[in-house]
């Protein structure tokens, strides 16, 4: 199986098409990368770049594309509604296929090491890749923002970074790296209007109030019914048809039906053959067999 | 989404690997076509290679294959158990995706004439490419095999090929060129030594007798168990999760669970998809979705 990785940073300029059509385009340079969407955001002042590719291929990108943000942004100016603390605020590394999520963290670290070393960045690590326990959730990492963080940074032995030394790069600021599982976006919308019983399923079902592992779930009401909205963040430990199941079945008791579902955004091949290998108990069942993972 | 044909082209030879070799590296020599599979059988004195691509890919490929079988496989001296009509037996051309079966059927027309004229091997059309309705089974074409034909072809009107002349090429015959729906192997084993259950279902369940549109079934004892074994020839009308669904009911209706399941070879990334929309009910979902995918 190819070693597929993606990335997805998230830069602080939302406004100048210029300057973020420069930074996707210097990933969109590098041999085994592939820039698949390109997002922004004009009042939280922020863009988003998804590129897939081999390991080698999305550690050069994803470096470019930081030299480039550092080149071009300059958080001294930089005004929006998003929390962030430096030019390049965010760069996670996410498993597709072939590809554990160590060997993310392992690259992850890479490309740490390379920012703090060539471009004078400070790093911190987050998520999978985390040196600290309060370090993996990105919030308590960007605690008082780039304004907050370039008054403490020098000062609070607390804030000293995982790589590079304790002083704020005078423009790009600072950059969180790390590696985390797919996410998977799974809406389930419920034949009723009573957004209730779309907040109780999901308390049931979510990790956080003793649900099922690696479901996050939130009840609210779209085009007037009532949707259980889900991230799926271990599609390995919950997968979307065990999460509908389990969704069906408390519907159900309540005497609701599933009005339909939606898988939003993109999906790894590999929950598609996880869902066919439970749901129709086809054990054997690989990615190999499937005809578009051959022509690759 | 990307045009993706499949090409199966059976062969005359099942022994003499250099000859096989030959052939399907005549394929691997061809820009947008790629070889997934050779496979041969003595006793048959057959071989089948897997090849897949753009439709042009695969046409160039299919005919080049053609062109080294011509040359190396005389039909003269050829015996084996399998029935066949020349050095290429038939080519069945087979929509993967983003291609109609009707692309497919103007595909194995080119290729026919390209056979007929630069060959000079007389053509029959089968499957969705016939032009006689006696001439959409395979086994109708064949009738008579390689030297039956070669007898009659020439004074049997009832027997004029679709493309060339009414002579048979010497050493290479004749063949058969079609298109056809794609067909998904797919079994289903039951928690039940009691064969007679798996073929009452597989009657039960087959379109022959009534049953599901596109379902070919049979039941047999696999490993002491109880199996039904089907063909899923237009996975568009029936596809695996609604075999699976009636396969199931019936089953239950005679106490009987089902035990697993298995898809046999490959399988279009567009029957996962379409089975993600029908049993999770996530209709918006398409192929465009899935990450490796948009890799290509």
């Amino acid at each position: 199986m190819q070693k597929v990785i993606e990335c997805v940073p998230n830069f602080s300029e939302g406004k100048d098409q210029k300057k973020i059509k420069a930074v996707a385009d210097s990933a969109r340079e590098i041999k085994g990368a592939k820039v698949l969407d390109v997002e922004w955001d004009k009042s939280h002042n922020r863009s988003l770049v998804t590129v897939v590719g081999s390991p080698d291929g999305v550690l050069k990108a994803s470096f470019e594309m930081i030299k480039t943000a550092t080149k071009l942004i300059d958080m001294n100016k930089h005004k929006g509604e998003h929390p962030r603390i430096g030019a390049t605020d965010v760069v996670p590394f996410v498993p597709v296929s072939g590809v554990t999520l160590n060997e993310c963290v392992e690259l992850s670290n890479k490309l740490a090491k390379m920012v703090a070393d060539e471009l004078n960045i400070p790093v911190y690590m987050y998520e999978a890749s985390a040196k600290r326990d309060d370090r993996i959730n990105l919030a308590d990492i960007r605690r008082g923002e780039y304004e907050g963080l370039k008054k403490e940074i020098e000062v609070n032995p607390d804030r000293k970074p995982d790589y590079g030394s304790n002083k704020m790069h005078p423009t790009a600021g600072a950059v969180v790296i790390g590696a985390r599982k797919y996410l998977v976006a799974y809406n389930i919308n419920l034949d009723t209007k009573d957004i209730e019983i779309a907040k109780k399923i999901a308390k049931e079902i979510r990790e956080k109030d003793g649900g099922l592992p690696g479901v996050k779930a939130l009840g609210f009401e779209v085009d007037g019914f009532a949707q259980v909205s889900m991230n799926l963040v271990d599609f390995e430990k919950t997968n979307f048809d065990a999460a509908f199941d389990a969704v069906k079945k408390l519907a159900e008791e309540m005497g609701i039906k599933i009005k339909n579902t939606e898988i939003y955004g993109m999906i790894p091949l590999e929950a598609l053959v996880n869902a066919v290998k439970t749901t129709f108990r086809a054990k054997e069942f690989s990615s190999d067999q499937v005809l578009e993972t051959r022509l690759r």
